[in-house]
């Protein structure tokens, strides 16, 4: 092992390039000496003690770095990172460097250990945990703070400095993967493991939930069918859809946690400890006293970011409730004013045009929805969180609300207001049947078109009609740093979510929802296969042991749906056939059945456990080796002390 | 330090003695040479490394033990049990042995370091954790059979040579403890840092839950007394009334929990780390190994269980539910008899005849509940559960169902089914004062009486007329293995729970409940300081962080009285007549607003941090040191490493 590793020393032969830093055009040379020294500086020194190597472009421009890092290096980072491995005896440990040989598959020259994703996630935790020492600015840029302890690349990132970092794509392994995945016309469950090896855990278990919900939804599409081919009207039918309908959900997500959890546990993040969590890139304050860390760093008064979501965000939100209600008043005028042309003039264009109201407003929905986001963000962002969990938990909190509203508040309004079934089940067909081709098109089809042309265009450019094997690493740089950034599985679990809410909420009047959500979803996992595989800059690998906050939002809504379906039923002439003499009855009928059905969920979702008995064996198992090492060490110490 | 300790050696002069263990007269004596020989041995050498020393009482009798421990074996007992303390910096850390000196009051001369439950804590997890090695039986008692790792204590126990282990009262203490606590009437809050200090955590915390519970009741008394004196019958007072109620049962259950983190933090228990947990001593099977920890032990399988519990505890407590229908049923018949003999003859006796029969079915049901509970407790022991903790949550939820039925049953019946509110009210009063007074005497001053009895019977036997303080240690401990032994906080909860119910259940018919309620809490604190300090042994300290499976009773509970109170509003002639024309919008307004109350509690129980912020930066404070050290301790290794 050399001693020491200048960002020059470009002829090692073992070097892998795995992450690429693309600085600005311009940056000073002594900013960029300073930078690279500290990456490729020793540990003890406060380095990151990788290697850094300038891509030399064609014409000269020296402002993308490719990182690596040696083997050894990068087994010691896994051990820092708390990555959890396989050991020989089929049991998940944490991987340390002095016990590595106890690891399956470990071997000194096995450089395969470690999937390249999690090699790129080290990397990408060390370059962020490059801390300032007594620097107290950047050096060439006397306008960007630092204070001891601030990440370097982060202050870097939010000064314009350095434009990106972002993980290679390694075309082999990427076309071997698209080849199981999506490369052929297969039934079969997708390749979970190659995603997560290729991706990380966040994006394969969405991928996972996203199979799963498909698979769920199937027995509820199956029982969907007949009842739209026979026609079936009669209520009784509808009412044992419904109440299968609501168990059904509260079963799917119960065993969801079950099957996420054997998951993770393969993966090893089930066991990953959490980290401590550092200040989110753009928080700010006065410098001041971190009471947790006793460290120097910006503080901001808690009391000013409740004023800022009280006195701000939550009007904001408000605002836009009630303008989302404002276009929902006037898409009911349009449905009506389309209503009275179809009944002047019954052609076959006034029937089409029946449609059109809610076509277009579902388009309306879309775009609300996208402009509502970017609000949300900027709103979220100027509340100043102080960690990463705590803004994301205030930005799904805002989105969802609004989402839920602008989505659904006019299915509420046709189903409990004007109590117009055949205009209900009209308007959920439209408007899940539009989201659904909206969002396959804006969110993958139109971006893999550009980025198609957008490749082309830079292939003419570089005058030689190569095929994607072939490209040099210049060459491949070059296209990626060019691709779209990826940013996280956030609109994706949204759109399961919203569409979740169009099945589920008023399951008993549409039984078809399910089978376009199946539909839907079939195209969706290949469509986003190929969003992630072709039109998206690699991401760096997220471990995750669960899909978070969705997995409450989801149950939320199976809550809410029981509430609406029990009305609907309730509210339907088979239903109110039955109880001739007294609506009264019906009404604490209907009253007493939602509440049998919402204490049989919770007892339900109390009674599942969340995790299956051999995975908590396994986990009971490596907890009691745990205390028993603590244990016997106290007893060789006690032993010790008592000799004394 | 010596190096070897007999249980001859009766002069060290630092002997205290901690723990009494109670022999069966005419044990053999090899047993007792080779029982009393394990506790004395060294750790080293499998044993307990404890001191022991006989009783000699004035007959000879050689049945009873003292335990004790050196001051260095009772700190390393400390770590191993993983007892936290207050550093020097008022942080509380996890006590350790080698950093000992970093603790507040430390010094190798104070023997109050440790308090004495918390000694006793420590002897006795030693003893149960004394294990057996090679022996295959107890000596002298082949029938006992001991395999590697069983706990020698539990077998002992299980075969009626150990009689019982009991951790000795300090009569100084106590009488210190018994003055601050209920010696003198004074207004104010309990010593809850003493009574801990003594009896330990779970009694403190059940004893700071009454006192919470208490004042946390005063509102309601204060707000309910109005209604009673100037006999209010106007329902939207009783509407406020109800929705104060709901909304404060949920505030007062989650401050609650917020109190209980501050007082759990400064006891150091909320930081004390699970120990695992080991099969409860009523366990038992063949022999097998446990896919946990590998070792050989007794294993039951699981189906086994589930058939006991399915096809014989379910159907039991179902018999037992019907059972206490039919009774209620019976209590209905006396009751149609007292009113038709009050009709015949109004005299006064026959208007008080009009309570007799609440007043019996009171005592009834008190009679019930308590042959339930030891039904419910053979039942569950029957049921073989292999830890403690699963054997509890099962006899909870057996006693906690069943309870609810038969106090509320006959309630629920005269609401919702007679809509009879006068006679609703007179019943609910009924059956609280009632059950109160019961259990007040059933539980504290029968006990208490038949103590002084007793120990009356033993001073006169002994012949001298002494006061306690002047008692001989063989006196007292002759005196205290006889007390009765407290089993533990349940039927105190228990009581506290269904008297919750009868707050909140209905609340809006019978404000006055919550005025009895606390004059009934305020006299519980005293009975039941009283049975702790006077009529029971001394418990051993039972280290917890909070109240358990009644945390999740009361919020149940809470929810159901949302449930009931609405309609009851909505039954109510004064809100009826709000709706003179339809009693469908009656109906549908009272769901709504049920709906809209329990949708306010879970966002409240959401909102509001189980945790007051200041923990919470300490909690966060320790975890983010612990993973510093862990940090520096890696990049020193990989200083290292690197280095090679």
């Amino acid at each position: 092992m050399k001693e020491t590793w200048s960002f020059l020393d470009t002829f090692e032969p073992n070097f892998r390039p795995l992450v690429v830093i693309e600085l600005a055009k311009g940056t000073k040379k002594e900013t960029i000496e300073w930078f690279t020294k500290r990456i490729v500086d020793k540990k003890a020194d406060g380095g990151a003690q990788l290697l850094i190597k300038p891509l030399v472009t064609e014409n000269g421009d020296e402002n993308i770095y490719l990182v690596g890092a040696s083997h050894l290096r990068l087994l010691l980072g896994a051990e820092t990172v708390g990555l959890v491995k396989e050991c020989n005896d089929n049991s998940m440990r944490s991987f340390t460097y002095s016990s590595r040989k106890t690891f399956k598959d470990f071997a000194d020259d096995n450089h395969n250990f470690l999937t390249m994703s999690e090699c790129q996630y080290i990397v990408k935790h060390e370059l962020e945990n490059l801390r300032a020492r007594d620097e107290k600015m950047i050096p060439g840029y006397p306008q960007a703070k630092l204070y001891p302890g601030k990440s370097i690349v982060r202050r870097l990132l939010t000064n314009g400095i350095l434009l990106q970092i972002f993980p290679l794509h390694d075309r082999e392994e990427l076309k071997k993967l698209r080849h199981t995945w999506y490369g052929r016309v297969k039934i079969g469950y997708q390749p979970l493991d190659e995603i997560r090896s290729y991706f990380g855990e966040t994006i394969a278990l969405y991928f996972g939930f996203l199979e799963y919900f498909t698979f769920a939804l199937i027995p509820m599409a199956i029982i969907g069918i007949p009842y739209y081919v026979f026609a079936w009207e009669d209520y009784d039918k509808y009412v044992m859809f419904a109440t299968f309908n609501l168990l059904w959900s509260t079963v799917i997500l119960e065993v969801w946690k079950r099957i996420c959890a054997v998951m993770t546990y393969r993966w090893g993040t089930l066991l990953m400890k959490r980290q401590f969590e550092e200040p989110r890139p753009g928080f700010h304050g006065a410098l001041g006293v971190n009471p947790v860390t006793g460290r120097e760093e910006p503080v901001y008064s808690s009391i000013k970011r409740q004023l800022r979501i009280y006195l701000v965000s939550v009007p904001f939100v408000c605002l836009c409730l009630y303008f989302s209600l404002y276009v929902m008043m006037i898409y009911f005028d349009l449905e009506q004013w389309a209503l009275d042309y179809h009944e002047e003039d019954k052609s076959t264009f006034s029937s089409l045009m029946l449609y059109v109201p809610s076509i277009i407003y579902a388009v309306v929905i879309e775009i609300m929805n996208r402009i509502y986001r970017y609000a949300a963000e900027f709103l979220t962002s100027w509340e100043n969180h102080r960690l990463e969990s705590s803004y994301q938990n205030h930005l799904v909190l805002k989105v969802l609300v609004f989402n839920f509203l602008n989505c659904f508040a006019s299915l509420f309004y046709i189903a409990f207001v004007l109590f117009d079934m055949k205009l209900l089940r009209q308007s959920l067909a439209t408007l899940l049947i539009t989201s659904q081709i909206l969002n396959q098109f804006a969110e993958s089809l139109l971006p893999y078109w550009l980025q198609k042309r957008h490749v082309k265009k830079m292939k003419k450019h570089i005058h030689s009609p190569k095929t994607d094997m072939d490209l040099s690493l210049v060459e491949q740089i070059n296209l990626e740093k060019e691709m779209c950034t990826y940013f996280g599985t956030f609109d994706d679990y949204l759109e399961l979510f919203l569409q979740f809410g169009y099945v589920s909420l008023f399951s008993c009047v549409y039984p078809l929802a399910a089978v376009f959500a199946v539909l839907n979803n079939v195209t969706e996992i290949y469509s986003d296969a190929l969003k992630m595989c072709r039109v998206y800059k690699r991401p760096f690998a997220e471990p995750t042991a669960n899909i978070g906050v969705w997995q409450l939002a989801f149950e939320t809504m199976s809550v809410i749906s029981v509430v609406t379906n029990c009305i609907l039923i309730g509210m339907s002439p088979q239903v109110n056939a039955l109880f001739p003499d007294s609506k009264m009855d019906l009404v604490l009928t209907v009253a007493l059945v939602e509440h049998l059905l919402l204490a049989i969920k919770f007892v339900m979702a109390f009674v599942i456990p969340d995790k299956p008995r051999e995975i908590q064996i396994k986990l009971a198992k490596l907890e009691f080796e745990s205390l028993e090492a603590l244990k016997q060490q106290q007893m060789k110490l006690a032993a010790e002390s008592l000799k004394e």
